[in-house]
């Protein structure tokens, strides 16, 4: 049985996860597959760091040419993350004949229509499991193991850094602030954690997974995208009280031809799976119209996690190839029930609202007032302990209310005297 | 390409679900995967009741053989459950050189060992996809996603009947006969539900996903199983108190260099995934040394969430032939860190207990002197509202303690006069 042999250009943290179970698990995995899988070059721009595996110095290289030019070597393993130079890389290794393994969701997304397009052009293929979820099989699923569904609705919590914070503010009673910076000391969040917080990484991933339940690549700019930098713990602590969790979902849901796509701080019910998922964890939620409504759950990041996702698609690959299957094979089907996406005036949800209002008579009734004129209608009002002297926090949850009629309201509100603070609206999600 | 034709025998709730599927999504399978795939005859041995597609009578027929003995028919479908003919269908398919796709756990829990032999020997494949959690695809996940894995555990809600009856009862405070019996009357349970509720049904997943796991094929009979038919409203009712749900779990965890099966009901903390589990949904956690822990959730049951595993089954099946692949190229590997089933006395777990006392004083220090003589350490105890004249709940959850001792405990205790009913014992899993 011929060798299947890898190149892999970025040796981080996931990177020299790959290297080190292909070399532990070299035995089993050959036992288990059948398959002789052998990293033949390894490519870092920075070699000087420590890894948790050492290689003999002929496997390493800061040349990544040394991997894209090798005819030897049949798969190109992309972990360096970033648009460029990965792009450059992944076109030149399909021109070259080799198949790509990445996990790479920012470039996928933004830059997948050229990549699979180029892959599909020359007979070869991109797999992207560790992209999402870190180790979740979730794109196996969507591809594999519901491949006669079709899909109503996809969301879930796909950033773990952002699903900690709000799991230590929820659980320890404590600000953003510091629940942020918890996670920067627990090695949970980067230095630099604006994408995983502003929910730009949350919609990179969920755009994958529209392509691969919808068939559509969206471009980021018509993605409704809201971080959670502005939540508070007194946020949280009143959704607590009305029975939710906050939750970072991104969300693609179908609405009769429209496809709504949104990525945004949730109120999830308790009673509801996604609520219960905790600290880096990710859940990716799937309405179909056969295998019914399933829910994946898993570790949305770490070493070995993201490096299990990269080694079960290079074994797919290697199988693929022995057999000289060619198995894009599995298609992405485009939905052409989907005529649009919806615009974010025409979303339409329940709303928690926060008003910071004068604590005087008559105040309620002029908030209501102007919540009736737009057609909101209030599920339920309390007014909290006062907050600062003379301002108390009123907490509403309303009824299903379109996007555009609640800003036009809560833009109308926060112009009144009475109202010391913007108020804050955070959409809710049922099921 | 070639077609791939597909004989099914058993065309009941889910084998009419298969051919209405690959009939309504035929030009969608066509696209996505560019495989012909061909229902060529059903067989059934009663073909007099309506089902939801219906065929031309050339298709239908009542002799196995017709299927079995067909050189043109390349993959048996098998779904009339039980173990003969099932059996001997399926052997003689493999003889004919056919591939196998089945849901029968039962099947595959009591003969897998010789099934699984002989298809090796022929270098064919048996796929069940459906046999464990509907279209849950958690076989896949363990045979490809987590290819690279090793596990510590897997446990999980496997059966979605027994879990029906248990969220009936936890939700509107009802007696498990009347939650069975809605479970009839809705369609959720069949007549005999017998396997459903005495836990043999989720004891075969449990076997498969073992195998799948860990390497081997354990008996029925090793396996420790009680059903749920003792669970009382008032535990159930208790549990909640102390921030638990009764649910019926399958388990498979490594201990040691022991491995320990057992199927029971379970009390579940409130912040475990699994508590939140409701209905016929089925979930199965499993805690694996690279992905970490993942959890799979969905409808358990249902005519077309099973057929979609079964056809995705057929899909991948149909690929690898055509590719001529021989996929089971994924192999199982026996984990030889296990050297034995770990014996019932020897399990270790906290315990909910309940005992039914005459109300009077010193009972408390009785039932306390025994427990300590059995070195059953007491986290909590309450005494509850009086049941009946001078009875009392005493309701009380345990340390970690061992089978045995727990067992000699209670029989000891049992045969006090203040003890009026027999002790309930029902074990914890926190994680």
């Amino acid at each position: 049985m011929k060798k299947i042999n890898i190149g892999l250009i970025g040796f981080g943290n996931v990177g020299s996860g790959v290297v080190k179970i292909l070399r532990d698990k070299k035995s089993f995995l050959a036992k288990r597959t059948g398959l002789q899988i052998q990293v033949k070059k390894v490519c870092d721009k920075d070699l000087s760091g420590k890894r948790n595996v050492s290689l003999n110095k002929g496997m390493l290289t800061k040349n990544a040419r040394e991997i894209i030019d090798d005819p030897g070597i049949d798969i190109l393993v992309e972990l360096i993350g970033g648009l460029h130079p990965a792009k450059e890389f992944i076109i030149e290794a399909l021109k070259k004949g080799k198949n790509v393994v990445t996990a790479n969701k920012a470039l996928l997304a933004q830059e997948g229509k050229e990549l699979f397009a180029q892959a599909s052009d020359r007979g070869k293929s991109i797999y992207f499991e560790a992209s999402v979820g870190a180790g979740i099989p979730i794109i196996k699923t969507l591809r594999e193991g519901l491949v006669a569904n079709r899909f109503n609705s996809i969301y879930g919590i796909l950033n773990g850094t952002s699903n900690f914070v709000l799991s230590q503010m929820s659980k320890y009673n404590c600000t953003f602030k510091k629940a942020l910076a918890e996670a920067k000391s627990s090695g949970f969040a980067e230095k630099d954690a604006s994408l995983d917080i502003n929910g730009i990484d949350s919609a990179h991933k969920l755009l994958l997974l529209i392509y691969l339940c919808f068939g559509k690549l969206i471009s980021l700019d018509d993605v409704y995208v809201e971080g959670i930098s502005r939540i508070s713990l007194a946020d949280v602590n009143y959704a607590k009280e009305l029975g939710f969790e906050i939750k970072l979902l991104a969300i693609a849901k179908k609405e009769g031809q429209d496809l709504e796509v949104r990525v945004h701080p949730t109120l999830i019910p308790k009673s509801h799976l996604l609520s219960s998922v905790g600290g880096i964890f990710n859940a990716i939620y799937v309405s179909s119209d056969l295998a019914g409504d399933l829910l994946l759950y898993g570790p949305g990041a770490g070493q070995l996690s993201a490096a299990s996702a990269v080694v079960s698609d290079i074994v797919d690959l290697t199988q693929d190839l022995q057999a000289g299957l060619f198995r894009p094979t599995l298609n992405i089907i485009p939905d052409k029930s989907i005529k649009r996406l919806r615009k974010m005036d025409d979303f339409s949800s329940r709303h928690y609202i926060r008003f910071m209002a004068v604590d005087k008579p008559g105040v309620l009734a002029k908030i209501a007032g102007v919540l009736a004129k737009f057609k909101i209608s209030i599920a339920s009002v309390s007014q909290k302990q006062r907050h600062k002297a003379h301002v108390v926090p009123i907490v509403m949850v309303s009824h299903e209310a379109r996007e555009k009629d609640l800003r036009s309201a809560l833009d109308t509100i926060a112009r009144f005297d009475i109202i010391k603070e913007d108020p804050v609206a955070i959409r809710i999600e049922e099921a």
